[in-house]
C-alpha cells in the first residue's frame, strides 16, 4: 500500500534496528480518515475470503479493525482481551502470547459465545514482528472449531518472522507495508 | 439516545447492583454499524464544542473515540495508554485510575506531543461510574494546558457519581444512555 509506505516514512520513525514508531497515526494519535484508507484496502485483499468475522487484540488492533468492518459490510469486530474483567463471567477460549514491544506475557481470552464453529474469520493487527500475538489468535480460532481465512497487519516487520510462523499453519498472509530491514534509522520496504 | 437504551435493554444484562454487560456490541464484540449511530450521535450532542481532538483510553473507548471523528471531520484520536511500550521515549503527562471492572490501579499516559496548549478535547469514554478514568484524562488535559470541552460516556452509572464529580470541574457531560438503578436485574434509565 504506497500511501501508507509513504506515510510511515513521513510520520514515522525507526527506533535502533528492530523498531518502528507510527505513534503519530496508528497506535497513540489516530489518523481516523487514513484508518478509513486502510479498511478499504484490507477489505480490498480479502474479498473472496468469506470472512464473517474479524478478530483482533487490544488496543492499538481495535481502530484497524473497526475500518476494515466498515469496509467489509460491517460484519463483527471481536477484540481479544489482555485481562479478564469482572464482566467476563461465561466461558472462555485463552492463548499466551509474549509483547515485542512491552516484554510482557499477556494471556489473550474471548468469550465463547463470540466466536463459534463454522466461523470464517479474519484476523487484524497492527503490527506482524515474531508472531506471537497473531499465533495466539489463530489458536484462539482453532480452539473454538471455526477457520482463519486470513491476516493482516498494517506493518509486518519481515526478518522477525511471523510472517512465515503463520504461512507454516496455512493460514494467507496479507500485510499492508512490508518492512524488509531498518538499518541506520532507515527503513527499507520488501518488494511484494 | 432510544436506539441505544434498547439495544442495552435487549442485548445487553445487568449483573449484581452495579454492573451493565454488553460485551455483546460495545466492548468485546463490536457493533461497527451502531458504533456509527453512535459516533453521529456524539457529534450532535458536541456540535458547539469546538473540539479539535478526542480523547480516550484503551481499549473499549477507542472504537467509540474513532467513530465520534469520523462523525466530527475526523478530528485525531488519541488514546491514552495503561502501560509504557518501548516505543514511548519521549516525554509523556501521566495520571493514576483505578478500573472499576477489573481491580487494578492503572498509570495513564500520553504523550506530550499529542496533547498541546490550546487544543480543546473531547474526553469519550465506553462506561462512566465512579469517574477515574475520566478524571485522570481530565488531569492529563489539564497538564498539558490544554481545554476539556465535554465528556461523554456510552453509558453512565448515575448512581456511582462520576458525572457529578467530573461536573464539579466544570466540565459538560454528556451521556449517551443514563442509567438510574440497577435491581433484581432489572435495569432503569435516568429521565434525562
Amino acid at each position: 500500500m504506497k500511501s501508507l509506505e509513504e506515510k510511515i516514512l513521513c510520520e514515522g520513525s525507526a527506533i535502533g534496528t528492530e523498531i518502528v514508531k507510527v505513534d503519530g497515526f496508528l497506535n497513540h494519535q489516530i489518523d481516523v480518515r487514513f484508518m478509513d484508507e486502510i479498511g478499504s484496502e484490507i477489505a480490498h485483499l480479502f474479498a473472496n475470503s468469506g470472512a464473517n468475522k474479524i478478530l483482533t487484540v487490544e488496543a492499538s488492533g481495535i481502530a484497524i479493525a473497526c475500518a476494515a468492518s466498515r469496509a467489509m459490510d460491517c460484519v463483527p469486530v471481536v477484540f481479544a482481551k489482555k485481562a479478564a474483567p469482572n464482566t467476563m463471567t461465561e466461558g472462555f477460549y485463552s492463548a499466551e502470547a509474549r509483547s515485542f514491544t512491552k516484554g510482557t506475557v499477556s494471556v489473550l481470552r474471548v468469550a465463547e459465545k463470540y466466536l463459534k464453529p463454522g466461523d470464517r474469520v479474519l484476523i487484524v493487527d497492527d503490527f506482524l514482528a515474531t508472531g506471537e500475538a497473531a499465533l495466539a489468535m489463530a489458536k484462539l480460532v482453532r480452539d473454538a472449531g471455526a477457520e482463519t481465512v486470513g491476516f493482516t497487519a498494517v506493518i509486518e516487520k519481515k526478518w522477525q518472522g511471523g510472517g512465515d510462523k503463520l504461512r507454516e499453519l496455512g493460514i494467507e498472509v496479507k500485510s499492508l507495508a512490508v518492512i524488509a530491514a531498518i538499518n541506520d534509522g532507515k527503513i527499507t520496504f520488501a518488494d511484494n
